[in-house]
């Protein structure tokens, strides 16, 4: 397989109403980059999150007693941990300034995916979108392809952060080998890559984080439409071993 | 940026004692591939692990009670229990069938690494390169770029495995942004990409699983050589958050 990750440059700042498959069409005609049908587009979190209008002023939010109370433990502004506590279904951990949460599409992650970097305006935050399948979904529509939403996640274990897949559409989230030989004639047994998360991952890395391109075009991957979403790959809390 | 990420074929079935820097090179010349001093090749930890001999005949193993106690708690061959722990610096979580270790190098992963998937013979198991780092550095030495040794991990909260590196030369291992500002101008705090864990990743995907392409090429990535090696990315154990 020869996989190509491109890019897109000419994406403008996305304000919230944006029609951001337009956007995208537009920077990909102005590139000289088509899209095939067989194409993904990765887009960060952070501009379907502007276009969708996801953005926040802390200016606006009065914090509860618990997020004054957590503030104060973990040195952060009352005001933004409140967002984090809107955003969240649980809190898993706190340490130090590091609050880990379950949001509530199911991601885990630091601050509920409330976010400050990449954002104009002073005390604007932005939050996840509410539901990044049907972004994807959106995007998938105008753009004629598959699409990747990512968003950037710390990990257990391992530091580093890497992109992951947060949406999804058309694309199916698992490259499944279950069932398949090795060449040795022996059956693969639990071996099914998180495909969409490893191609965001390489696409955080071709979009880079400072520098305006906050999508690519992925071509080369082998895959079949399917009506995908990002749930197949969110273990249920109950069946984890590190929670 | 522009990555490119292409599979290399005509690898054959390495043995004991390959010289496995000199086998990828001709691969390359038969594929009709060069490599710049700017690529990187990913490899897979089986190919390294079968050319540094690192296979086990289970038919050898005398287990310990200990691993007859285990095997028999999670319906696994006592021999390959005995063979996990030998590998194991501890053990992490056993359910199921499932028994996540820490390995000497301190990698988290499902049965420390041990595998039986691709690996000639009826009883015989690979095991983990004794030193990844070392290896990687004898074939960047060889092919003149950086290498990536890859492996295939679980990982908590999420289903689908992703490849990440266990054996890194020249390469940096973090993508670091520190310091850095984002196009609004403000500071990024938290943001060290785990570059050559989105990379192996991507070449995971682009190897494939049963294609016989345990190799690939990474072209496009910008990077500065350094004295690098993996332990970087391995969060000590007293500061996780979920150990």
């Amino acid at each position: 397989m020869n996989l190509e990750i491109q890019a897109i440059s000419g994406v403008p700042e996305i304000t919230p109403g944006a029609n951001l498959g337009e956007i995208l069409q537009q920077a990909l005609l102005e590139s000289g980059m088509d899209t095939l049908p067989t194409d993904i587009v990765a887009v960060t979190q952070k501009i379907v999150s502007k276009a969708e209008g996801r953005i926040v002023q802390l200016s606006q939010i009065d914090p509860s007693p618990d997020a004054h109370a957590i503030g104060r433990q973990c040195s952060k502004d009352p005001r933004l941990v409140e967002v984090i506590l809107q955003e969240s279904r649980r809190i898993l951990r706190i340490r130090g300034e590091v609050i880990i949460c379950e949001t509530h599409h199911g991601f885990i992650c630091a601050n509920a995916g409330v976010d400050r970097s990449n954002i104009d305006g002073g005390d604007a935050v932005s939050l996840l979108p509410r539901d990044p399948d049907r972004s994807a979904r959106q995007l998938a529509h105008r753009l004629g392809c598959g699409i990747i939403v990512t968003d950037t996640f710390g990990r257990p274990w391992r530091d580093g952060l890497l992109d992951l897949a947060i949406g999804i559409a058309r694309v199916p989230p698992l490259l499944d080998y279950r069932g398949q030989l090795d060449p040795q004639g022996y059956p693969l047994q639990a071996t099914a890559l998180a495909a969409v998360d490893a191609l965001a991952a390489a696409a955080g890395l071709a979009m880079g984080k400072v520098s305006k391109t906050p999508a690519a075009r992925i071509r080369g991957y082998a895959w079949t439409e399917t009506a995908s979403n990002i749930q197949t790959l969110l273990r249920p809390y109950a069946k984890d071993l590190f929670l």
